[in-house]
């Protein structure tokens, strides 16, 4: 006999099935008991009447179930497998680390990761990396139907590009490699090959400092297009994308969204704050405002700002030109400012982006003016030398805009194995 | 007016447009010149009167023409845009290390590479990079459509499980960290989470020997599988994936194939040859089979007998269980031999796979038998101790599968930037 998932019972009342799955959890009940069967499609309820195979076997266990489907009503799925015989495949002898099967999950968050191999199984957590795959599966198709190619481009390089402050070195051959940060410049590199590309890759930063914001490896969801007028080109995508990524979670996910307790945000329109401007407002709602960045209490209050407006999203632009990465475009006439916004989501940054020069002579000039190292960019240079055009792009946070959507304070929650200063495994 | 696609012209006879993107080529013919403008959809012809704006300009200038576009049976496209005007975007005033503009590509394989930024340019290099894209969006596609959740896992681990030789190590903050070799372990675990799960993302090999087979940072589409009878379902599934990935170059990317010389393989029924079988018929075709593995002369052996009998691909199963790594399955009543296979295509590896122990005794055993430290395997461990099905899975090489494709002798040929003991630029 095939297998049947929890998922398919309904399509087969009044057949015999086979299931297999895990033991979610066994209630006793007078002579009877009560299987509940967990698949990668949901769980389905079993009643036993001879549980003699499941003896000294604890949740977890692997198992196989042949049974009939009824329809009951009182059961979660509206049927059950009944007139069941269970064979054990795997057993289960030790009691988890925590329970998996009783409502929320319990433990702290250290202890879940440490135990994130079980702790996982949690009908909760599966369903926020559920989300986490259908993120990157709407993104990608949003970028795929706007003519973008996906680049899959070295986190292995060669050279501390832009100083070495924050990057991981690597023992490369007894020479010296890094991490690189993100694919900036393989993606402004191939703008100039594909004039739209997107890459959904690992970044790496070798930052010390322990939030709940940061972790030190990340997916990053990069894009770089080329042909735009200026940054408002890259907004307007960012938005798209958003609104496409998610309405697929909303449509697709709804059952994984509200298990995880995830909320797609309100959009409307997407209100937009010159830096300038939020800094002004910013010390009109009690912030001590630097001039140079948004501080993480900044941006929460332009976040609530926002809310009161409509919108779960913000965008703040015209960063400093000290404060941006050297390929940032100053805006014209005002060459402090620059054409690079942030786009902040339920008061945090989840992405960043923004118009970059394109003309050889800038790009050249700006990577003078940091005093970094001419040689170490060869092959960026090259690809100005040799005609771009204006063009720009963004960075999602992938963690980030997932842990904005499931409102938790913690990035670590977002990540399914996650890494920082002090923690390498699992 | 808003910018129209070269692709686009055809089905906008007799209207104004603007189109933007690289001089391609320029020739002048008497009063006249024929402008050959690239962009990220092909490239149009544009008939110009007054070339003075291209003066001092030369191939890969950013320009945008505005025109009239009419039918004209010589022109490639069936038609081309008169009385245009140019305007030079960005001009290029250097002549490129290569020219990229007059059939194919000339320089050798590290010129090439070291000029990537502008040598990716080419139409036939662009055509192979549009191909790997496709690539990653048919395997995605096949793997969501059967059930299987994408998983993004750590590459920075902290311990060398199997032994450091092949390994990158990092410094992270002042410990010591590694590049994973593969997400074996990681896909093995989320197995017990989601039964099905694939990823794509990198995977590091730090192996000193250079060959036109290797690179050390190479792109893994991996899976891996619950519920599995044995190793044969894998092999099944990996049919149905590269049929999939096949079939959908054919459809949506005909261009690209013919451009970059890909030819989607033959495959009929893909034969399968135990281990021992083929020793015997590599013996027979006069080679030197060591009983071990298979030598490079030996895959392209095997790849021609199978040929000859209709298809490109060809599986080799139950290689010695002392060849293989620790976590595959022996062949019951056989235990020197696994349930273990790789697929070779034109007689090359591109795939690696099988059935995985999934009792906790016998991972354990074998993690003890290898001499390998267990305490670097907690979390492996702590999901084969709560439940692991029966399970195998895969790991496709991407450059392998896309330079196969290809038939081309170097798999750097299939990396955009790649990684080799000598090369970490550009």
């Amino acid at each position: 006999m095939q297998r049947t998932l929890a998922r398919e019972l309904r399509g087969r009342v009044g057949h015999p099935v086979r299931l297999e799955g895990w033991m979610h959890n066994l209630r006793r009940m007078g002579g009877i008991a009560f299987l509940l069967l967990r698949d990668r499609s949901g769980s389905a309820q079993v009643v036993l009447e001879d549980t003699s195979p499941l003896d000294g076997c604890l949740p977890e266990t692997v198992v196989r179930v042949e049974g009939r489907v009824v329809e009951e009503p009182r059961a979660r799925m509206g049927v059950e497998v009944r007139d069941a015989r269970v064979e054990v495949l795997v057993p289960v002898r030790e009691p988890l680390p925590f329970e998996i099967n009783k409502g929320p999950l319990k433990a702290n968050l250290d202890t879940f990761l440490d135990h994130a191999a079980v702790g996982l199984r949690h009908p909760e957590r599966q369903a926020v990396f559920r989300i986490a795959s259908a993120i990157t599966e709407a993104y990608s198709e949003w970028m795929r139907s706007h003519g973008f190619v996906q680049i899959s481009t070295p986190k292995l390089v060669g050279s501390a590009t832009e100083g070495g402050a924050n990057l991981f070195r690597v023992d490369y051959f007894g020479r010296d490699a890094f991490l690189a940060q993100s694919p900036q410049i393989y993606k402004q590199i191939t703008v100039g090959v594909f004039e739209r590309v997107f890459e959904i890759g690992h970044a790496y930063r070798a930052e010390r400092h322990y939030t709940t914001r940061h972790v030190n490896e990340y997916v990053s969801l990069d894009m770089e297009m080329g042909f735009v007028r200026d940054h408002r080109d890259v907004m307007e995508a960012l938005v798209a994308v958003l609104r496409h990524v998610f309405s697929a979670l909303e449509e697709r996910h709804g059952e994984d969204l509200e298990r995880a307790g995830g909320r797609v945000p309100e959009i409307g329109e997407v209100p937009t704050l010159d830096f300038d401007e939020a800094q002004e407002l910013l010390a009109s709602l009690g912030e001590h405002p630097d001039g140079r960045d948004l501080a993480p209490s900044e941006e929460r209050a332009l976040g609530r700002w926002a809310e009161e407006r409509g919108s779960e999203l913000v965008f703040v632009t015209g960063f400093p030109t000290a404060e941006r990465p050297f390929y940032t475009m100053p805006e014209p006439g005002r060459p402090d400012r620059t054409r690079s916004f942030d786009l902040l989501f339920r008061g945090m940054e989840v992405v960043t982006g923004g118009q970059r020069l394109h003309r050889y002579e800038d790009v050249r000039e700006a990577i003078r003016l940091r005093g970094y190292d001419e040689s170490g960019f060869a092959a960026y240079l090259e690809a100005f030398r040799y005609g771009m055009p204006p063009e720009g792009g963004f960075a999602i946070g992938a963690e980030r805009l997932l842990a904005r959507l499931l409102e938790v304070e913690n990035v670590r929650e977002a990540a399914l194995f996650p890494r920082d200063v002090n923690r390498l495994r699992p």
